[in-house]
């Protein structure tokens, strides 16, 4: 890997080339984004140059689409024609099955392999762009077959994301978009949920909110325009991680004063403190 | 207020000791606790002597209930022939229907007045106490009539509550264990159902948890004791409380892909919003 272009350089592609640095790599970073992202991203050192997506293709090893889904899927249709036999397209996109599908179907010049960072924050921006994001976070890769692991260049692209820091996890993107579902997009909705339950009480009584509610209400912060791309691209296991949840917490409900309840807590207590290992 | 005496010196007691003196307050601080929770409020400065009960209710003029529900109940009860006309007995326990019930019942011979501190962290007892626990956070009282507000004794409490930096928020004790329902119970719920959830995952899946998940889960690590009390002294409201919510998260599955759920992220966003102000 001599040459990677990041497409979309906000908090992912920014992060990701402030790491890649802070990791050693010493080849050339182009940032393809926005005008002012591009001046923003080139202040802080996050990448070398910025390129329009032709030159970009022509010249990188590595594309990188760190965009929101709609955005990584219009430039899957871009790069179709002008993407070059060794170059190896990835992703940073939320939900994977759609984009590896679309990929599949399209990029047929060239490599691709699905990639999710499970790392992030509320703030956006390369402004908000941190060389250590990705440290000790899982880094989730779908290849459709585990043999696309070992091609060269894949081998190289993967081992720098290890070298910034990050714990990689390979799971099918069916695999991978039904577990997100239940580790991050039922979190994001029961924050909304609880939010907008919030925001129907009389407004002094939001006085009484305390640290728990604050904490439940983080991801309730979050924009919507990322979110509708991962429901429209994730509603039927969406659907049924918001089913099964639902039930857990109807039986809760009608257990409530049952030695159950207290089994839960017990429950949830390890596996909360499990993640936090 | 000349002598205090704090009842459970653990998180709540052990701040209010440690918070009252940073203030200014320069009478006695007494601890009713366990020898070793007397040991480490003594080392930490946050109360100047332990005492029994019967001591404290013979020398206090304010006595200060930080202990669990349960126990506070218990104390109301132990106190009921021994308390002096003088003094006031007030509480930090988490809801307040029933022990303002009980002490209306049983502290005839005395003054009482509920309170609820909106403030915490996950770690117990006085080795975590923090004399700017209170600060900035809303402290609730919930006279059984306003009028109760007015009695010298207790406006010299209510002011020392004030100089700790709390905000005071006056509330019915049921219009109170209602609200909290919505802002602290059930968002506890939610967390530890959302961790029971988790907990049915394969178990290399958990690495796919990000920042979202993390955060939905910290008060799943809530121990169940303190919960069981809260449970026990609001079940209606809480299951009232559970039923709104359940019902909005049905509504938001349901809606998914339809443009309620674009409004539903922008009305969250904006009260979330507001909860950090």
């Amino acid at each position: 890997m001599e040459t990677i272009a990041i497409v979309g350089v906000g908090l992912i592609g920014g992060s990701l080339g402030l790491a890649l640095q802070e990791a050693g790599f010493t080849g050339t970073i182009l940032g393809v984004s926005s005008e002012r992202s591009i001046a923003s991203a080139l202040e802080l050192g996050a990448i070398h140059a910025g390129a329009g997506l032709d030159e970009a293709a022509a010249r990188a090893d590595v594309i990188y689409l760190a965009q929101p889904i709609a955005g990584i899927l219009k430039t899957i249709e871009r790069l179709a024609p002008i993407c070059r036999p060794n170059t190896l397209i990835t992703d940073a996109g939320s939900t994977k099955f759609e984009i590896v599908r679309k990929a599949g179907e399209l990029l047929t010049g060239c490599r691709f392999l699905g990639g999710h960072p499970m790392a992030g924050k509320e703030a956006r921006g390369v402004e908000a762009a941190d060389p250590g994001l990705f440290r000790n976070r899982t880094y989730c890769f779908t290849p459709v077959s585990i043999a696309d692991l070992d091609a060269p260049l894949v081998r190289q692209f993967t081992r720098w994301i290890e070298r910034c820091g990050a714990k990689i996890l390979t799971l099918s993107p069916e695999d991978h978009d039904r577990t997100v579902a239940f580790t991050s997009h039922v979190p994001q909705l029961l924050s909304t949920v609880l939010a907008v339950v919030l925001a129907e009480l009389p407004v002094e009584k939001l006085q009484v909110a305390g640290p728990g509610a604050i904490d439940m209400t983080r991801l309730a912060l979050s924009a919507f325009d990322i979110w509708s791309d991962i429901i429209e691209t994730n509603r039927d296991a969406i659907d049924h991680a918001l089913t099964v949840y639902i039930d857990k917490l109807t039986e809760l409900r009608d257990n409530l004063q049952t030695p159950r309840v207290g089994e839960n807590f017990r429950v949830a207590a390890s596996v909360a403190a499990r993640l936090r290992m």
